[in-house]
């Protein structure tokens, strides 16, 4: 293993805990998902489970694989360009079996090893959906009621409820978590080409080990997808479909706490201003999702720019991206669940909203049209439109 | 309706056929696709079909609405902001029936006949992976036997086959055809605020008037989606997934081409240089895949920045940007059909290069580990992928 | 030159206005800007400088190049991945001049007739910025005292002007203008691989020949650039921040839209809803403004991706990205002239905004600090705000 | 202030140096550079500076703040959105002094202590900068004779030198080292709205309190750019031109490597194939000019997402993404000295595949049409170019 040391320069410090709150405020609430601990651990849990499916072939015994020990900051990741090299070093040093790894490539561990975090940050989120979803019931029951200007183009158009509006919201997230749910999480497992060639020379049945592997880790079987980069960029894409959707709900918030008709429930404070109330949750949800795209898109992108059996950076460009992007949705997920549970609805005010805006023209037209006096009220579906979102919440209890 | 002339300006000239094969070599491929007459088309057949909706219900009598006759150029879609109060102005005056439009709005019309563009675009891209589909077999069959030196890095890593290589792009291929089979294509209808209250003040039950609508036009039944813009997403991410995976193709071929291990069937020409043979269908598919994933990132932000019952600005974004992705994707298609019918090999290069390289260092490893000779060759499971990849494709024939 | 026909496919037809006010109403206000038609001039125009300079030389004489007679729709750009090798053949063809094009490469040619687009683009949008400053100055004069509610995170937070709201978008406006005129635009010349060696074979002097060619097309003289992209990356950045200021504009004033404060003059109608008056303009500037930095975002992605002496994909993904972002500018360009020039206040509305909101909590706070009462207003430098706005603008005349 | 534990979560433990070299491999090398420590030091800096100021007005006595004892670990930068509020209570309970702050706002605090973390970043730059100009000159002079195939499209084009590919590296180099120099660091004063009324209100000269503020911190001085942004996207461009030119340069590399012309000087271990060498600094390098231009994209997002006095999320979405962006470059900045002082140029193996190639056809054509025999090089002005850019390094010592 070679490391920094040898290279001349200090070893860095590090911890497992890698937070950025002070700039990306909220950061903490995604604990450990996908830190540099995580990803060791996950590396490891792949070089276990390869072991293991070596020792059932009896090529090795299973000795169990350290993890204690190793400490991220010890791995050194730039001189190989991965950080694999150094761990099969440290742990054929601290097991002593030099059958760890055998049959394996850097990218079978880093890509599955990633896989697994992304497996738990998408369950992570897909808990938090949960209490959106009871937080959206709770709305939509309890405002299917109360008056509601709905604007189009920042002007008011035509009366609605507050329900109706929170029914929108619940269906959107209740899509995140039927899109969340058809996830699949391959392994990956190709060798140093793609080929399985070592594994095959080892004796190995190559289709039995993939599913033995993937067996291990809870994994879908899957082909190699080393250069084939699609099942990222499908986890990618679900993910920044989720900060769509709260950045939705975010700005249609913030849009009706601009005219004073809803707040947050605690909102921020001011470094200068006593008493001022900022809608804090809301803005970094919409914060999240204005940076999310950009992400995707660097997914898509490295998936475009795949060559050879090892792309020459555009592989490499994949692993950050999806680390703040999935720490990020992580964050945003918690961020939903707080805006959405302590949203506070002035009812009063929203009515005198209603009655201070003519947004029965279209209806006098329509009524006109018709040949019959306009309806005593002019707001189309939405009652089915609440019942049917309630309904559907119900389902994914 | 307000025009160009009202406000002192000249009305532009336009045609119908909207392409940049100047700015963007090869456009003309995608032909009339997302073209400003087939919005045109599809804008009026969705009136068309709302009026037959109307006419079921005995509102007015389904007189045929004229399409000949209106000319892009000649509606003003910058007063309004988009098309369609322009459009039914005219679709009145011309067919002298008031009920036009009625009980839609804007958005309704725009974006139900954008999902029709889409559902055509999409339509021809599947059948352009038939031909790849096609082709590629034709590729893998010829050379499942033909080596090929597997680089990773860009450097020479493992023995392998120019047909293990083309089953890899062929799975890639494959997995297109399947995500693309699963789009689907739902109709727009929410009136103009998403709660349907004009059509239920024109005495319509609006669950039976979205799927009337959505039969006639041959689209998905679902509720408004207006301000929920994940159906345009799923869309835009499976358009940015095929430029990526061609992306891909024509990354390896290039490098490969560079090598003087492959070439196009008919290589572009040079201004200045006699006899040089450009791979130009690789580079204008690259061209595709680098630019593709801004656009579908676009799509992204403005469904993160919706707010209201019609954004401002946000939902505007989407529609050039479905265009451009659209097209360019179909011309991408054909582009990839071009290059891999005609793609050549150069074997004996290819073998030569093996030889040149020594490629079997790893095998001597896991030779000496496993405790017996080499194997005569070193292609692991690249014959099982080939097979797979085979009978793969006949399933989907 | 190999042309559509021959490959069996039929010649597209094309007129050279090349517009999209469908799928991006306004688009007709940028009117030749980058079309197909100006396109092809440009690239002439290189042509018949660069046969001057030879003619210069004693090598030909220089017979004046035609351009009328050339149509977009005749060169095929497709088959050599660029339009110059079909350019070339029909001016040899029609002037019978064989010297038309030695020592030129296909890319010097693309790349300055691109420079000349973007220097008359930039010099559009800078009459624009006039027109938008005399605008502003006369807003920042008529509302120097028209009170306002300045806002932080969408909450009402100290008292304003209106006329101190709009010095910040003028001084804004300026920094545009600055900006625009220190762009450098500069002649590409280097031959087939940016050596000069066809030029110096033909006995030219490459300096010379240089600084011949950028003076008759009013161009900078410079080293070349092919694979060097930042005078393309830095006119992209330039653009893209004029629609960043705009879409800040655009933003305010549709957030002061919302809440009954500004209006434009001429709202845009519904298909609809009869009286509703959107505020159009702001809204198709806020979509040019989410849709600018994923096209200047792809023009670094192409510098960023270039190789060799021609990039295979980077080089060509810039042309329709440039077009793009050019046209949208100039058409945002002057939809922020209509917007300025047009804005209507509702100072009634504003004063009782302010009346109808405690925003002097900060003021006490100071002046109990202070140990003083509060000052009777709590504008700060507003004023000198204004002030050095005007007189800014008036340098600028 | 509001604090983590007060919410009933557990204080997340931070270091101060917060780096991710298993996700970014090399991050580690931009040590401190905008991390967690350095920011809560850099807004300390402008909070002492701003109490200095306040003391000069003799308004308070400027007791030196503390520094140590703030872990960014216990500051809570959630509850309000940013960590202004809980710095400033930190600061006020440590000192004794209630006048930290006064007059600021938190954006003032924030937007200044980015700048002096961006100019230090991009001070660390530009020294690497100085050290690429050492390297380039050093390769230039060595190879200005060393033969070259000139590639376009991947495929030979015209004989060249290394030492004239270089030259071209050399230049875009220097370029770089001009436009970093030519930034500008402002320093953000404006108070709540950018009116500066609380520094009025106590009494201060508010253009003498940011001169005075902006020549404490070396910063320049300027108007409140609270929600004019281009102070951002100029640096973030500057920084996404640099990753740009480095990419450019690492893909030649590549190519070259690929072709086994050029290598590493000490590439990179694999973890399963004994004896390959990877050109591991090129592909980190790629890997940060992939991912760049989405994270410039995104602060361009940001500013035309501008509104009010502070916009609701699109100022958030600036800080990580600028954190992001300054470090990666100044890893990138490392990458590109070891890759540039440490490459090998194959002389042999360069000259064989110039003989291996005929890359004199343009130049026949052209001799033929200047009726002369071909010279006996055909370089152009290839020693002019690097004599140019030997001159240029020279000037910038």
């Amino acid at each position: 293993m070679r490391n920094h040391a040898a290279r001349g320069r200090p070893a860095p410090t590090r911890t497992f805990a890698l937070v950025s709150d002070l700039f990306w405020p909220g950061d903490a609430r995604a604990g450990s998902c996908c830190s540099e601990a995580s990803y060791v651990a996950a590396m490891v849990q792949v070089e276990r489970a390869w072991l293991a499916v070596l020792a059932d072939a009896g090529l090795t015994t299973a000795a169990p694989l350290p993890f204690e020990g190793i400490a991220a900051g010890t791995l050194d990741a730039e001189s190989a360009g991965n950080p694999v090299l150094a761990l099969v070093s440290t742990l054929r040093d601290l097991s002593g079996n030099s059958w760890v790894h055998r049959g394996l490539t850097s990218q079978d561990v880093v890509d599955t090893a990633l896989v697994l975090l992304l497996r738990e940050a998408v369950a992570t989120v897909r808990e938090h959906l949960r209490a959106q979803v009871t937080a959206l019931v709770g709305v939509v029951r309890d405002h299917r009621g109360t008056p509601l200007v709905l604007r189009t183009l920042t002007q008011p158009a035509l009366p609605g409820t507050v329900g109706g509006k929170a029914a929108g919201w619940l269906h959107a997230v209740l899509d995140l978590v039927e899109e969340l749910d058809a996830l699949v999480f391959p392994v990956q497992l190709g060798g140093a080409a793609g080929t399985m060639a070592a594994a095959v020379e080892l004796g190995l049945d190559p289709a039995a080990a993939r599913a033995g592997l993937a067996s291990r880790l809870g994994l879908a079987d899957a082909r190699a997808w080393h250069t084939d980069r699609a099942p990222v960029t499908r986890v990618g894409d679900a993910l920044v479909r989720c900060t769509d959707a709260w950045g939705r709900i975010a700005s249609d918030v913030l849009a009706l706490t601009r005219l004073g008709l809803l707040s947050e429930g605690a909102g921020g404070g001011s470094s200068t201003m006593p008493g001022k109330a900022n809608p804090v949750r809301s803005v970094l949800l919409r914060r999240a999702a204005i940076a999310a795209p950009g992400l995707a898109s660097t997914l898509h992108l490295s998936a475009a720019l795949q060559v050879d059996e090892r792309a020459d950076g555009a592989w490499h460009a994949e692993w950050d991206t999806l680390r703040l992007l999935a720490r990020r949705t992580v964050v945003a997920a918690a961020h939903a669940d707080d805006l959405l549970t302590g949203l506070v609805v002035h009812a009063g005010a929203a009515s005198a909203d209603l009655d201070a805006h003519d947004v029965r023209g279209e209806q006098r037209a329509m009524a006109d049209l018709a040949g019959h006096p306009p309806a005593p009220t002019y707001l189309g579906e939405t009652d089915r439109l609440v019942d049917d979102a309630l309904a559907r919440a119900e389902e994914h209890r």
